[in-house]
């Protein structure tokens, strides 16, 4: 089986381009050679599965690593920040003061955060593709949802709480891969510094390079209500990596888009990229002024107004590539070459040659429906907490009565601990906030859709976005935890009775929501599916070389080194120190340092150096990486790449692509002189075997 | 020269498009042969100098014209919010309330608003071509400006209050014409219903139809502290125009892009409408939020947030026509067909040929200066009306003091008039709304150019956007009309020793907002303007038919017919009637009818027609228009476009292009029935001759 993998593995291949930095390769499939003629860098099987042990995926969307053999967890402030907020109040703000767990006992739970440790790979290419072959449409929809379902709860098997199963569409469908994980659900927060540290220059400053961020998050997994106890960590290498040293991320890159079709480049920049930035840049200038009202507003706003912020620069440099037109071109050029080669030969153009225009189509389909399906089906013009919870109720309680093969994926057995995690969360949902954001919504529902279409008006009927907002709200009872358990478990009969204002919204319009979910699945999905396989399978047989797979956040290795990069003519070296965050505080937000590290100066190694560049081949989902020199030890930590790297979505660029890290020596230095974090520090260090 | 200037103007020709609808005639040359064919109409000389002076342009954006030989205005509620908005206070409300002068004693001066009546056309393509002759870059730039200010001053001569004159460039450099028209600047509002009824459906229904608006403003021309006494009006229809009947529109269209190069095309889209729509989606947030925190705070904020929420969904319909593959494919076919005929001989090659690539060229420089183009020079990134005050009185003292044809074009002689109206305008200023705007302008600056530019670093020092806007704003006088006058009359003696933040950072940034202004208009604007003038020339070589010129915010006759279009598969009918104004009431914000329309309900006439569409080709700037028939009677008022007449940027589609105008029997009957304006009512109708 490994063996077959392997030779699949190596197919599908858009050029033999240059190794440095480029890719993010599978654990199972590291580029050996090149890692060998480069760095002269042989990892051996044991390297690999520590490293793969060691490193941890935070199912919300962050990368993590094991740094102590008594679960202590590395990852970035952002990461945990939305915990950070959860677990804070009016009185007790740990997003500005910072949270230090004293002692073990001091350590609290964090509502939301569920990590994923990769334990095993498995290939299920066959199955998989057996139970689609010849489908086509909704067939060929229901069939890969099916088996795909089958697969993971067999693999799950009795030990829910603390497995799971995902089946990886690799290669587009070229690779079914079954990712195995251990699961941890108990996850408390150890320590995180105040943000005007961690997000030191704010969002000017996000995606910039120099940089002096302590953008750092320390949580512990538990098991059994004891620290979990880990064989696989990272000690750390207080001395971090020198200039042009080898450095590997090893993290989960979230998605990437570089074996697209131009028809699929030219929607995602169209009808993704640019309607998510207009409705970013809206919210964000609502919660901006929101947040201006008061202390407590910006309090209760700010998790949000990070994750916009975040998000728009991300995609606002995203289309800066997608707008380069030299990029189109290469893109042009490419498909015309495969197309070319396809075409030139009848039994390839018979089994190939339709792919692009079948892709091209379901564009076209997707550019009438992605509106109503966005706002409905994915709840944008709905945008509340409350829904969320109706929405995942409503479904939860008629999916749950279905086989599992039939249920709407994220209901399926092996994927329900993620839906109560999320359900039962105990974190606070705050009214005033969500009044703002539904009303937001809801205008923008009105506002996409018509006043005169059929659903606007169901749901709106002679009220006023606001109006219903402040309505619903007061009526609601979702925001009580125990209240949506006792739903959840009343099942369908509860959910048919209850006249909570958004369980009667989520069951109205439940019909129409999975109406558009379900030919967006099978009109758009499921073709592009098919046909990308097609595609896929032209590129093996035109080039055949070894690649990597575009990101899939799962676990990927990726190899680079300490690097400067030319920007407007000037050399950006690739080492901060901390005397430079002294020198470019302003004392007004977000260029603020911390009373903490005003007080702490004087005992401070200003020449510490503080963050750092590398080449690694990184995008959004990385965060939190463990940067680990070739001994395996952390020498930094991944937290942002620069703006140029927000290209990545579609190619890499060794000369401007740079992921930024935080130095392992800074994290040392601070938690030791600033915030006198004597049990961390002491437990970090004592890890470090070698 | 008549002569001269028929020939010119039947040059630069497209296609010879099918007519019905399409088209934005210039008064003197009107497409007489299709009127005549299509609609048996062959308007005289004496018509069209009577349709040209009745029609007028309101110098800040919109249209109207005189319905009455007392100089009565009619044109849109939207084009008169501002200054109905400031003529309220928090006490009296007239965009809530409408206004209504009993008498003329109560019509009230609007601060901002300048009437323009086109007097006269004449040419001066000759003049501008020799000034310009063999020259490019910033030697083209000058050259150009220089010539044109002197025509206008000279045109203008000693009557500078009553008198504008502007040089206007149409087919892109293919013709100069010298625009001269009267000036009104004693302009008072007589008229305005409630904004409720004036933009009834609010933003969800802007752009759409049926619709159900009163969009119409009153105002009236003074001179000399008089009625302004005109020759040229047009009386009321009070029955309209029927289905298919001949429509003509007089109006300003503000500009249309119908000629733009693919570059430019592309430009256009990248780096002007998606850069415009993010910024203006985020400031709506911010102004949305600032509204709901109060009723003052909506008030004042209310036409600016008209005004972007206007804007917004324009750009946001012309960006879908860009994103339309099929829009582009039809562009580029076009100019590779001109292209190809340009380099198939040898000598047009050399004439032309260049012309495409250097306007790429052009774009890929704007491309690298238009951010901060925008921010610095043209102030997006200190938005405040404070700063607006500030440049224009640094600007204005040094440019005063130069020869008038080395001036920057906005301060030459001709045009003082309308930058003393602003500035001297007793409009006011809300410092608590400017704190929002200019904080938002100051943050936007940091985050584009970067807070390691040199530029923000000396704009923001050690400080930040709130904390600036802050002490900026709670020291400045610039809100005080008297304190502008002082230091306008100063001159550079008081500009030099003033010490009002604003001036000094006016004082402070100009040499650099200069320099990329030069840059600009150097290397990209004239670069263009010359290149744009090459290819109008080689496409006048190949089609040689008679067309109409690019848009450009002047006079322009369109001709359609009450039609209604296709939508979704379903017929929209070309009228609504005042009955369906009552039946979509909500009661709620947009669609709340103010309480004079509920109580005089019981009289109203529920058939009247409401609201129209025509085919007529508009655009932005058109709006209060009046629509008259052939015998040049008031059948209607020009308030909006359909949807997708927005792409009319780009094309004209007849079958799908609408714009949509106030029925003339729907003004009378609201007049007279709902507000009991009988004074007015009978103005209007005592104008009535024929």
């Amino acid at each position: 089986m490994k063996n077959f993998m392997l030779v699949v593995l190596t197919a599908f291949v858009a050029s033999s381009a240059a190794f440095a930095g480029e890719g993010m390769w599978t654990p199972d499939n590291l580029p050996k050679k090149q890692l060998q003629e480069t760095y002269k860098f042989s990892p051996d099987q044991k390297w690999i599965d520590h490293a793969q042990r060691a490193a941890l995926r935070l199912a919300g969307g962050c990368s993590g690593s094991f740094v102590s053999p008594n679960g202590l967890v590395l990852t970035n402030h952002h990461c945990v920040n939305s915990c950070v907020q959860q677990l804070s109040t009016a009185d007790k703000d740990f997003i500005k003061a910072g949270f230090y767990a004293k002692q073990e006992s001091e350590e609290i739970k964090c509502p939301e955060i569920e990590l994923n440790r990769l334990d095993s790979i498995g290939n299920v290419t066959e199955r998989v593709k057996k139970a689609t072959a010849g489908k086509s449409g909704e067939d060929y929809s229901k069939a890969e949802k099916s088996v795909k379902s089958d697969i993971e709860n067999e693999c799950v098997g009795p030990a829910k709480e603390t497995t799971r199963c995902d089946v990886v569409d690799l290669y587009h469908g070229g690779v079914y891969d079954l990712y195995k994980y251990h699961r941890f659900q108990d996850v408390r927060l150890v320590f995180a510094p105040e943000l005007a540290m961690a997000f030191f220059g704010g969002d000017p400053d996000n995606f910039n390079f120099p940089r002096y961020d302590l953008d750092m998050g320390v949580l512990r997994a538990y098991e059994n209500n004891k620290p979990a106890k880990v064989a696989e960590y990272f000690p750390f290498s207080k001395n971090g990596a020198e200039e042009k040293e080898l450095t590997i991320v090893v993290g989960n890159p979230g998605g990437t888009d570089r074996q697209l079709t131009i028809a699929e480049l030219e929607s995602t920049r169209d009808m993704d990229t640019i309607p998510a930035l207009l409705q970013l840049a809206e919210r964000r200038g609502v919660i901006e002024q929101f947040r201006s009202q008061g202390a407590e507003q910006s309090r209760i706003a700010q998790s949000d107004l990070f994750g916009i912020e975040n998000s728009f620069k991300a995609l606002r440099g995203r289309l800066l590539s997608l707008q380069d037109p030299a990029v189109f071109e290469l893109k042009r050029k490419q498909e015309t070459e495969l197309r070319d080669y396809v075409n030139a030969d009848p039994a390839r153009k018979t089994k190939y040659g339709a792919a692009w225009d079948e892709i091209a189509k379901a564009m076209v389909i997707y550019r009438n429906i992605e509106t109503r399906y966005k706002l409905i089906e994915r709840s944008q013009g709905i945008s509340s907490k409350y829904f969320s919870y109706a929405r995942a109720l409503v479904r939860g309680a008629s999916e749950r009565g279905k086989p599992n093969s039939e249920r709407l994926r994220e209901f399926s057995e092996s994927r329900l601990p993620s839906v109560t995690q999320s359900l039962f969360s105990t974190a606070p949902v705050y009214p005033q906030f969500e009044k703002v954001k539904l009303t937001f919504g809801l205008t923008k529902l009105r506002e996409n859709l018509g006043a005169d279409d059929v659903l606007v008006k169901q749901i709106l009927g002679k009220s006023s976005p606001e109006a219903l907002a402040d309505q619903w709200i007061a009526a609601t009872k979702l925001g009580d935890t125990d209240y949506r358990k006792k739903l959840w478990d009343g099942g369908a009969d509860a959910i048919a009775k209850s006249d909570d204002p958004f369980i009667v919204l989520a069951r109205d319009i439940d019909a129409q929501a999975r109406a558009i979910r379900k030919q967006y699945e099978n009109e758009v999905q499921s073709v592009v599916d098919k046909n990308s396989e097609l595609i896929a399978a032209a590129r093996f047989e035109k080039y055949g070389t070894s690649v990597y797979p575009d990101a899939t956040f799962t676990e990927r290795f990726s190899f680079g080194e300490v690097k400067g990069w030319e920007l407007k003519g000037q050399w950006v070296k690739p080492f901060t120190d901390i005397g430079g965050a002294f020198a470019r505080a302003t004392g007004f937000e977000p260029f603020a340092l911390p009373q903490s590290w005003l007080d702490a100066k004087p005992k401070l190694n200003l020449n510490q150096r503080f963050d750092f560049v590398t080449t690694n081949d990184i995008i959004g989902g990385n965060s939190g990486s463990p940067v680990i020199n070739r001994n395996a030890e952390v020498v930094g930590l991944v937290f942002d790449g620069n703006i140029e790297s927000l290209g990545g979505d579609y190619w890499y660029d060794e000369s401007a692509n740079r992921s930024v890290a935080v130095h392992s020596g800074a994290i040392i230095e601070a938690l030791r002189n600033v915030y006198h974090a004597e049990r961390l520090t002491k437990e970090i260090e004592s890890a470090r075997k070698h």
